[in-house]
This record gives structure tokens, C-alpha cells and sequence, in this order.
């Protein structure tokens, strides 16, 4: 919200976007709808500022809020289920239903769901965009967009900002507690952690990127999350991974994609997991909360992004990003 | 002509896109046009190949040329001319007023004549893309269409690639002239590399990028290749290239642009130099054909891209990827 008000002169005069928000939704605050606009005040301010008169619906469901709200665009922000990707799936369903574009950054509707959704929004004419998923907001899929007939045959890269927080932090002398815990004071780590430490933010990010940019057949088979060879870094000594950044190999959880079959249907191997980079490959000198990755194209056979230092609006800007390409592409 | 033929099956499949070469033009060959299709024998051929029959007009001008072949698409791969972008210009113009989309890898027509080609193929429904200008085809300038509502304050990078092989080959050993042989023999440097190893092709580099990428008000002044403070290598001795690279400070020719003034209009300053880089730097890294380009933007403070050993079709394609990015749009 902050940032759409930020940018709101611009999306008017340079994109003749204008918007007002019709509806909030969370855990805390439940259904809330008025298609006439919430203020401001209300929208950025914490549960308790919500007055009572609100018409706030507790009991209500995700249909019946888009339909109160008139809602042209959703703004999905749920957390990844690693299992089934709900209940952002059936938000993101019920959007496209209703007739409104659906942005999400939330890995699990792209990793469960995907084919389903990509067709859902072709037969409504609406976007199901998801640009925030990866390096925050940097244009990962809209760039392949921009690379008609190429062929991807695999990518690298370090995809998940607190495992790289807590190994530059244990570099540094910290340990893997104190790493943790400076990572959830800088905003980059959750409170519950687990999906981070043990690979599987990295995991679903992997089966993203090959889903919806190594996918090209409808016969290639689809990538499951189990199916990428995955380990985080719990098994990681602070002696361990200090003695590796001095011997000038330092250790990053690197995900990995390749295309094994290329005659036909395509067959993926995947993986996360540590391991020891030299200095002379550009992962090696990617830390803290910057991430990377590198692309092998027939046409460009390193095709790398790097995002340094990234700033507080980087991913809310993917989903700022996609609401100009999904309203100003259907209009 | 080879990258058309061997993509040829995934543009029609995939994006539905069919074409005949109806036009050639060059030095050797004069004006030779046919609207019912030149034959592949004839477009990759020699120029001895080419059959007294064929029509061969030596005398025409450019917009001749365009009637006769019915085009419908200029690809337009004319050499750098720094004093004007002639006769790039010309023939853009004419391709915009014949009704043609223009595409080309020279960024003469960019630097001067940016905003009157924009505005023309803007008001007779076409498209003028140089994707190819900068980075061989990576999709730089198509990145930053992807990144609406953005600010970008300024950029640097190593664009030039003859330069770049060069200094590599100077820190492997070679004498400054040995290094350019090399880069010759490789494909990479021109017969005549004054203008890269003056710097000029990365002056017009950066030009380009300034222009295309940061004059976003129509109060912001111009910027001409004149105004970027540009050094070449040729002062560069193979031992101060050799004694940098073993300081842990390797010479690179660096590109750098900046906006100075961020109240209504900007000014810039930018320039085109050798300079010392640390190894903590990932321009330090990059050698050899490989370039890199780092942009400092309000949202992602440094936003790197990197073009790792380009292949043989690198800049090819982005003339290909503008062909399917202009004849899918208008369609």
C-alpha cells in the first residue's frame, strides 16, 4: 500500500493507471470490503485502528469478499505451504473466476498449480502474474518474455536471502543461532525459519523458474517438489563454514536446474543444497541479502542476474510491476 | 538469414510468425529486391553468387529499394558513423515512412536521432527497436520495459568487448598490438578498431543508454557523445596492464553514467575510461568477450546484468527478438 501510494502520481500520469483499494484481507483483521475505497488510514494501520463501525466480515469467504470489494485485481500475500500451495491456490482460483487479474507472491500457487491457473486466466482474459516470487521483484520471468525462441537448458544460482544472511554472518564470526537471529532482526527471516534453513523457499523457487520457463512442451513432465535433491544448511558447523571462506571456497546454498532429455519431452535434475564455490565463479561474491542467477540459453550460455543490496520495496515493487502489466495490457 | 532459417519452425509454431527476404542491400551487392522472395542461395551467398538475372539495381536510393521489396520489416546493420549516425538514419526514416518496422544493431540512429525516429514510428504505428546496440541481444532496453514506474539514477559496466579482449590478452602476456591481431582473428574487433580502442563505441554505448533509459522528462537536455569525458586504452602500456592485474587491481575500459540534477530536468555525467578495479568488484571479473552492465536504481540499488562468453548468434538474435517483439505487437 505504501509503495502504491509512493507511485501513485506516476501510475496516473505515465501508466493512466488510477485505483482506489476496495478490499483487505488477513488472518488478524478478516474480511474487509468496500468498493468505494478504504482510506488510507485504514489500509497501513495496525488491527486495533480499524473502528468498529468497519464492516469487517469474520465469517465470510474468499468469493463472497471479491464480490463486496468489486475487486479488478487481487493481491495475494499468503505464505508458502510447501505441500499444496493452499490457500493460495483457491484464492487465486476464485479471482480468476470473479474476473479480476491475480498477482501473487507466493511461490506455493505457481509450484502446485500452475498449468491450471496460466489456462484459467487465458479463458477469463485476465493475468495471473507472479513476478515477486523470485529475487524479490527483479523482472526474472517478464525478462524470458523478452527472449522469444530460446531455448533454456538449465540455471544456477542463490536464491534465498536469510541461508545467505546466516552464512555470511557465521563467515563473520557469528554463530548459527546468533546468524539466525541478526537475519529476523534485519526483516529478512520469518520467526519460524524452517522453510528457509531447510532449503525448501529455495526448493520452490527452483520448481518455479523450470515450471514456467523450462516447461515449453505440454508433454514434459511437471516437476514436483520432492523430486529436487534438497538439504539446507543445518548440517553447517560455523567451523565449517569459516574454514571454507578461508581456504577461498566458501559455502552458498545453490540451486541448480538442468535439462537431461532433450529429444522430446524434457526430464529435469534439480537440487539445493551447499556447496563450496570458488572465487572465480560470481556466486562466490554474492552475500548477505543479495541473490543471483545465471541462465545457460542455446543463443546466450551465461545470461546472469545479480541483485545487490536489495532495498525495502523490492518485492512489493514485483507486485507494483505486475498490476501495470496486467491492467495496462487488458485495457 | 541463418538465425531466420534455424528459428524459422519455432516462429511460425510458436508465435506465428512467416516471412520471406524480399530485400538485400550492401556495398558489394547494390539494391536487390524482389517481393516474391529472394532465395536462401542468394541471401547467404557471396556476393559473385548472386545471377546476372537477378535485378540488381545499383542506382537506387533506400526508398526504392523498400518500395520495390514491399517491406515490412527493415533489419538495418549498417557500421557506426559517431559524427552524424549516417546513413542509419536515412534509412530508418524511410523505413518508418514506408510503413516498415525498423530494427537495427547500429547505435548511431540511437544517439542521434533517438526522440525523432521514436515519435515517427510512433505516429505511423511501427516500431523502431536497437536491442541489439548494446550487450549484443541481451534484452537490456526490453528489461527497463518491464521495470514501469522505476527511477534509474545511473549505471556502469564494460561494454566494450574488443577493448575488454584486448586488455585479457595484455594481462595473459601479449603485446598491445598481438592483443588486437587476436581480437581480429576471433571475429570480435573490426579491419579498422579505432573505435573501440578509443573508446568511442562505448561512449555511443553509453550514449544510447542514457538516452533510451534516463531522459524521461522532454525538459531533459541531450546528451551528446561530445559531453562523456572518453579515454581510450591506447595509453595503456602492457606493463602497467600486466602490473595492475598482479596489484589485485586489474584495467578495465568502464563506462559510467550519473544523474547530477533530480529537481525537473536532469543533466548527466558520464564517461568512458580505463580504470583500476577491485577484485571485490564484479566488473573486475569479467574478461574477454564477456561484458556487464550495474544499474543503480531507486528500487533495486544495484541491478547487474551480465553476459557470460556470448555465443555465435548473440547480437543476430537480438535483431530476431525485435522482429518478433514488433510483427506481435501490431498484429
Amino acid at each position: 500500500v505504501r509503495l502504491l501510494e509512493d507511485r501513485a502520481q506516476e501510475l496516473r500520469e505515465r501508466h493512466a493507471i488510477a485505483f482506489r483499494i476496495t478490499g483487505i484481507a488477513s488472518r488478524r483483521l478478516g474480511w474487509i470490503a468496500d468498493p468505494n475505497g478504504i482510506p488510507r488510514s485504514e489500509a497501513i494501520s495496525p488491527a486495533g485502528a480499524i473502528p468498529e463501525t468497519r464492516n469487517s466480515k469474520h465469517e465470510t469467504d474468499v468469493r463472497s469478499w471479491l464480490a463486496d470489494a468489486r475487486a479488478d485485481v487481487l493481491f495475494e500475500a499468503t505464505a508458502l505451504n510447501v505441500e499444496n500451495g493452499q490457500p493460495a491456490v483457491d484464492h487465486i482460483r476464485a479471482a480468476l473466476e470473479h474476473g479480476a487479474h491475480a498477482i501473487t507472491a507466493n511461490k506455493g500457487p505457481v509450484v502446485h498449480a500452475y498449468p491450471e491457473l496460466r489456462d484459467l486466466a487465458a479463458a477469463r482474459g485476465k493475468r495471473f502474474l507472479f513476478e515477486s516470487t523470485v529475487m524479490d521483484g527483479v523482472p526474472i520471468f517478464s525478462l524470458f518474455d523478452q527472449l522469444p525462441a530460446i531455448r533454456l537448458n538449465g540455471f544456477h544460482g542463490i536464491l534465498n536471502s536469510t541461508t545467505n544472511v546466516i552464512l555470511s554472518e557465521m563467515e563473520n564470526g557469528l554463530s548459527f543461532y546468533a546468524a539466525l537471529k541478526k537475519a529476523q532482526e534485519i526483516g529478512v527471516a520469518e520467526a519460524d525459519a524452517t522453510h528457509d534453513i531447510d532449503g525448501w523457499d529455495a526448493a520452490a523457487k527452483t520448481a518455479a523458474l523450470i515450471t514456467v520457463l523450462m516447461l515449453s512442451s505440454p508433454h514434459d513432465l511437471p516437476v514436483r517438489l520432492d523430486q529436487i535433491d534438497r538439504q539446507g544448511i543445518r548440517g553447517l558447523s560455523a567451523e565449517a563454514v569459516r574454514a571454507a571462506k578461508q581456504e577461498g571456497k566458501p559455502y552458498k546454498l545453490v540451486c541448480r536446474a538442468r535439462r537431461v532429455s532433450s529429444s522430446g519431452n524434457s526430464a529435469f535434475l534439480a537440487s539445493v543444497r551447499p556447496e563450496q564455490i570458488p572465487l572465480t565463479d560470481p556466486m562466490a561474491h554474492v552475500t548477505g541479502t543479495s541473490s543471483i542467477v545465471s541462465f545457460d540459453t542455446d543463443i546466450f550460455p551465461g545470461l546472469v542476474i545479480t541483485e545487490e543490496n536489495p532495498g525495502l520495496y523490492a518485492t512489493a515493487y514485483g507486485m507494483l510491476a505486475d498490476f501495470v502489466r496486467a491492467v495496462t495490457a487488458s485495457s
